[in-house]
């Protein structure tokens, strides 16, 4: 097979692939990468993921991409390099390429609106570099009239109001490592990329309605249902290569709650989240989101795409890969109320005088907002809800951020748990068990961190934290012996008294 | 205090007394509820509620309504009549008056559509009697122009399109017993009627949408956020009496969400429903949707109704009376998923082959509808899911029934239950602890029936049954001691050959 023969689409397009108009070349793409046969996900689930910043390589998918030659040979390299200009160092990078990485908890739970550097991205190939003077969106099926745009068109106000929202993205895999660390469902470090809490960040971001678009395309065709969108961006799966595509009805073009944007927090749209365009679908899984938009179709059903019918389904929880068939899953479109604890962090020694600030995010797709949050210090017997005046504003499509005061009367071990109830006071289910499914997908049992309570107010730890100071004895890790020099006058007597002749 | 003092309001309205209007009458009348004393509501909780149709007769609301003279003296019995000429007598009358009632399981899980005769009927006070020649609706607060429309003009196809809607209804007090078994709450008969799994029914609604009225108002004036409705009904909140009123966002108005209706699958809408005229408000608690409604108001804020900012309010799991205050409840508008088993019954004795046919209802509130449903064998261990041929079609604003038949393992008690997830991938928590709340609002945790699983195949089953059947020994009830004569020669065998010296 020739080298570059999947050759770039347009002057200004690079790394922008066309497959669907194309399905010899597609053929010829399968071929190549057939050929290479048995190119097997590493199986992290059952050695671990790795911990936080040593990455996944994602070698089987540089192997393809280098197989198909330029410009696929080049992306695994370009992609990394617009990553370490865009993304904070200290993002927890998950997958070198394609490219996931989310932020760390502290970051997350910092600020309401995520700084660009920090919110987490979630790809599904290489980044294409577009000149935005060389775009055009295009925009046909069972519209009225099909048309294409320039960017200037797009953001003349003359034509199109601008709009500038604070969206919650939460990709539908978040909190995935709480599922696998129960159990193991799928594989794959692409598909199932493992999650701890945050894939899901906040950002205002800025551009205009894809309802206004449609009318000046005269309006949907009668019999029109769904809005298929393509990303420039080529996605393998089963070896066979494909432009990124999803689908949304079209009640949620109607409603106003599909934007197309070109700045996120007053920035220009960053390379790694779409540049120069991108959907951004409120309320739903960040999947439909697509980046790198260059076309919208109207259609008179979900689209046909894989990514669409294959995946991001949600199965029941007796269903695995021997006895499911894809119309089994729920696609997924909203998503439900879920909330995590970002501080403290799993296995923290937490020293505290009875209470302990604890912090974290909340959610709720479709629309609704988290009305109330609870905390328990007891592993779910008692909750306590945060002030109203500890929670950050409600938006209609945004997380809140909360924090509290948790009273915590166990020492030793302490297993702490949150949960939310939105609007329509729906909650989550307490444990893992009841929302595990194949693909872990929209994890949002009770978030539970197990911490050590010290209790430092009390006359038993006053005195051996006082010894331990004194005697330069360190606390952590709390699971080494303690090397503690006893106190040989009164721990004698103590000993002594024990004795029932005494 | 002079009797016949609170007047009927206008000529061919039987029932309806205006209070809003008369500050003064209202003042009057709290006087004489308060001179009555201690009127107590009876303590159903600690007491057990009464089994079917032994209903609860309302004793204190009588009291109250004697005391005021005509017409509300004479409301207990007007409306019992209304009750018992509108409703099916098998209905499961949990309150006499004002009238509560519920369909029994079997008829709620007979069809799709409920008979307007078993519809659930929730009540706050008598039954108002209208001369739909005399009826008048009246709009006016934030809108642009203040309006009154007689039915005939509403019903005027030329001024307004008519619309017929599939939409289930529901109670947010649904499945309270369930909450009150575990623990009790407000112990008032009405305010927390102690219904089981059957206050939700579904009809096919026909009216306009409000969203059209407005219009003809020529819109709301800016700052209106909320839109009060008006009862005709007399509702008597800590002696202070008031017409039925609550309030919706008008956000629910514009999205087309709210009707006004005045048929019921195809027939006149009954008193006991509403007649003439009553707001239907999709995807949202029954408690909004006024019944008897004459007046529409347009607000820059939620009403203050006591029935609005004091009661329908959901509390956290740790607020009683002594802690509370009304703001911390959320005020409930869109309800969360739930489903329930209608068939079999709490303690049934279930003979099967191994399987059980288990039947139900699923739903969820805000357009949200049933994805999938599941019903577990054995307490939440493993979950079959119903397959998609028994499950009723969806609808954006209706609920789904469903049956299935279940593999039962275990023999003796076993507890199934059944648990739902919606198009958001919402699901119902396990446990009632988890939903619990003072005032027994929105209970939604798996539904648990538990049944006496005899399996007939079994060797043993086969044989004892049919040593019961020739000897004329009943299984039930299944705690009576057993009657059956042993097989003396097989017994005596057997017992002999326990002996380990045998």
């Amino acid at each position: 097979m020739e080298s570059g023969m999947f050759k770039e689409e347009r002057n200004g397009w690079s790394g922008y692939v066309e497959w669907k108009e194309y399905p010899k070349k597609k053929e010829a793409a399968t071929e190549v990468l057939t050929k290479l046969g048995a190119n097997k996900p590493p199986e992290f689930q059952f050695n671990g993921t790795p911990t936080s910043n040593t990455m996944m390589e994602g070698r089987r998918w540089k192997v393809m991409h280098t197989a198909l030659g330029f410009p696929f040979s080049a992306m695994p390299s370009t992609s990394w390099n617009v990553i370490r200009a865009e993304k904070a160092s200290e993002m927890r990078h998950v997958l070198e390429f394609p490219y996931n990485g989310e932020p760390l908890p502290d970051k997350l739970a910092e600020s309401e609106i995520t700084p660009n550097r920090h919110h987490y991205v979630r790809n599904h190939g290489g980044i294409p570099s577009i000149d935005p003077n060389a775009f055009e969106l295009e925009v046909n099926g069972l519209v009225n009239q099909a048309r294409r745009f320039t960017l200037q068109e797009l953001q003349n106000e003359a034509f199109f109001p601008q709009r500038t929202v604070a969206i919650t993205m939460q990709c539908s895999g978040n909190r995935r490592s709480e599922a696998l660390s129960w159990n193991p469902g799928e594989g794959d470090e692409l598909t199932s990329t493992p999650w701890e809490q945050g894939a899901i960040s906040t950002a205002k971001w800025t551009g205009i309605s894809l309802k206004k678009i449609i009318k000046v395309c005269c309006g949907f065709n009668p019999g029109a249902k769904h809005v298929e969108f393509f990303g420039a961006d080529t996605y393998i799966k089963h070896n066979v290569p494909q432009n990124y595509t999803v689908s949304i009805p079209i009640t949620k073009v109607q409603s106003n709650e599909v934007l197309l944007c070109w700045k996120m927090n007053d920035e220009s749209l960053p390379k790694s989240h779409g540049f120069p365009l991108r959907a951004m679908v409120l309320g739903y899984i960040g999947a439909r989101s697509c980046k790198w938009l260059y076309k919208i179709r109207a259609l008179e059903a979900p689209s046909e795409s894989p990514i669409q019918r294959k995946e991001y389904l949600h199965y029941g929880g007796q269903i695995g890969k021997h006895n499911g068939s894809f119309s089994d899953g729920i696609p997924l479109q909203e998503m439900p109320v879920s909330s995590a604890i970002m501080s403290p962090r799993l296995r923290d020694i937490v020293l505290h005088e009875g209470k302990i600030h604890v912090s974290g995010w909340a959610y709720s797709g479709g629309g609704r907002w988290p009305e109330r949050v609870e905390v328990s210090p007891d592993g779910g017997c008692s909750w306590f809800a945060v002030p109203a005046s500890n929670l950050t504003r409600k938006y209609r499509h945004a997380w809140r951020l909360w924090n509290l005061e948790l009273p915590v009367q166990k020492e030793a071990w302490v297993e702490l748990r949150c949960r939310c109830f939105d609007n329509a006071v729906n909650t989550q289910p307490a444990d893992i068990s009841e929302v595990w499914n194949w693909c872990g997908h929209l994890i949002n049992s009770q978030h539970r961190v197990t911490i050590y309570s010290v209790n430092k107010g009390t006359e038993a730890a006053r005195r051996g934290l006082e010894s331990m100071s004194l005697q330069g004895v360190p606390l952590a890790p709390i699971t080494a012996p303690s090397k503690l020099q006893a106190n040989p006058e009164r721990e004698s007597c103590l000993f002594a008294e024990r004795d029932p002749d005494n």
